[in-house]
């Protein structure tokens, strides 16, 4: 089959692979019908971590169940499904915890590990799902070609924006600013205008995403950073920043904005991978009372409970999809999504 | 009027000074009744803060109102009052939001300054308290002397370990550790019991304290500290570690320990004063999802809510007084806390 393999900086090729086979008797294979580029995905293109050797990347698709193992109960072939970012069991105490990122059994795509072997990463036409029961869910039939970007969304983005809101606690009438205006940072606008926040200050200086944001339920923009970002927030809100801050980027300058726009006693919820680490001054935090909750999405147990909205057309996040390539194409989309022409690529096998 | 000057390092005198005096309308003169001695007193007490000139000293404080300002509608004259180890308006939108210690018009014990001039010190004589009706909770008498170490706790330790746990979002059925067996530490040990905590694990290796702390509801009692403090809390928690860790100390060392033991999701309410600001690791933070909230604790708005369960006796967290000294005796009084021969100090002028 083909799947795309990353060589090295800059450097991705579709490529013929082995296809891939069931080994643990409690796995799936899954023929893709989408996938798409991750923003975590351009570091490795950037160079900003390193790739020693070849291999397949991808980590976010939907598709239909080709095959099951003797083992799995719920997932049969011909099943449309959702597979999150990762793997997990959903049964273990993480996973009921609501944590199935640090799920006891799980992993990631495009690794080879204890889950039986080669998990292929998500840009290809096939994929062994391992622990096929607990990872994949199930969007009941018929679904319809306009619904793939909507749900595939649903694989990381929309459920990261997600858990952005629910880390900081979004509630009905909270004001909550957005830091970061990529896929994850609109996604999290929709997740605040779900929970029922009334203000929602984006803080973006593209055009294009402005508009999308206002579109999601963004009822400011703030084009201004640092000192000035933080002036414009406060006079959006009592003059002492936001309820709640949405940090969708996950730097060190982008998390000091995000601190700095909360108000005394609010929280920051943060899903940007931090790039490099940065350190928390926790001095600064203890003396106004500003939290920080989030981290790395367990978007699994969150699909569930939006699909509904997404299926309705109540919440549209597959319109972050703003460029859709082949397979074929995956160098044009990493080319795209690093050098800010597209939002984010949707590849079709 | 007498009160406790600190000098420098070691040397705590109490000393004639002048009697306080109305100066701004709004404040009011209270007649201490009884005092205590912080463990951040013990700062400059120990020079790790500088003593650049001899000053007041002294924020947690009980007693009787004795003359109030022309602008006072609340507090009057005769009035048992708890003072919160601050000052704030109970009006301003920080103090509406539940973070009084972040009041737009408040400030410190023991300063000179926008509140009208010098606000005493707490460990004297009398003090002025400005903004009175907002910085002073009335309880309604009569008060037995019995009920004053109870009382007390409420200016500033019982409502700072309430605020670890509510930081740190405990609830009915919660595992809980607290870090830290000092008087903070183990008020958050009857905070997490009072909020439906059902295991509470102390982490403690003083034998007097211990015993409090499981007088106080603690369900075990961990003495490890570092990896094995981690592993000890782990076997206690499904291996996964504690749903909410409670930080009442402040060093890297003690925040280190409550991130480790915190479960994936779970989350650290910290209230230990960074004691020269230890930086947080957030890709630790990131890969567990756990979260951290808490700081400068807004006692003054929990006093009403605990009140009832302080004068009922259903907890009862003036115990953590282990020493009481009159006032002329406050340098026993700090020497006692600096070489932990007391938990907590109370100073009867």
């Amino acid at each position: 089959m083909l799947a795309t393999v990353i060589h090295a900086a800059r450097d991705i090729r579709v490529e013929q692979v082995a296809d891939p086979a069931l080994s643990t008797g409690a796995d799936a294979i899954v023929r893709v019908v989408a996938a798409c580029v991750c923003g975590s995905d351009l570091w490795p293109y950037r160079g900003v971590t390193e790739t020693n050797e070849p291999h397949r990347i991808g980590h976010e698709f939907v598709g239909i169940v080709e095959e099951v193992g003797p083992d799995v109960a719920k997932v049969k072939a011909g099943d449309f499904v959702i597979a999150p970012f990762y793997v997990c069991d959903s049964t273990c105490v993480n996973c009921r915890n609501g944590v199935s990122t640090s799920c006891t059994q799980g992993g990631w795509w495009g690794s080879d590990d204890r889950l039986g072997g080669f998990a292929d990463g998500a840009q290809g036409e096939r994929v062994r799902v391992p622990l096929a029961d607990g990872t994949l869910a199930v969007v009941p039939g018929p679904v319809g070609d306009d619904e793939i970007a909507g749900l595939l969304t649903l694989s990381d983005v929309m459920g990261t924006g997600h858990h952005a809101a629910v880390s900081a606690g979004v509630s009905a009438g909270d004001s909550v600013a957005v830091v970061g205006d990529g896929a994850v940072g609109l996604c999290a606008i929709i997740a605040a205008k779900r929970l029922g926040a009334t203000t929602i200050i984006a803080m973006s200086r593209h055009p294009q995403r402005q508009a999308l944001a206002r579109e999601f339920g963004a009822t400011h923009i703030v084009e201004e950073r640092g000192d000035a970002g933080v002036k414009a927030v406060r006079a959006l809100t009592d003059e002492v920043g936001a309820d709640r801050v949405l940090e969708c980027v996950g730097t060190k300058e982008s998390m000091d904005q995000a601190l700095r726009s909360t108000r005394p006693g609010g929280m920051v919820g943060y899903v940007g991978v931090p790039n490099g680490g940065p350190e928390l001054p926790i001095g600064a935090m203890f003396g106004r009372n500003v939290g920080v909750n989030g981290g790395v999405a367990p978007v699994r147990g969150y699909i569930e409970a939006l699909l509904p909205d997404v299926r309705s057309g109540a919440i549209q996040p597959g319109k972050v999809f703003d460029l859709v390539l082949p397979l074929a194409e995956a160098a044009e989309a990493y080319a795209a999504m690093d050098e800010r022409r597209a939002t984010k690529v949707m590849l079709r096998p």
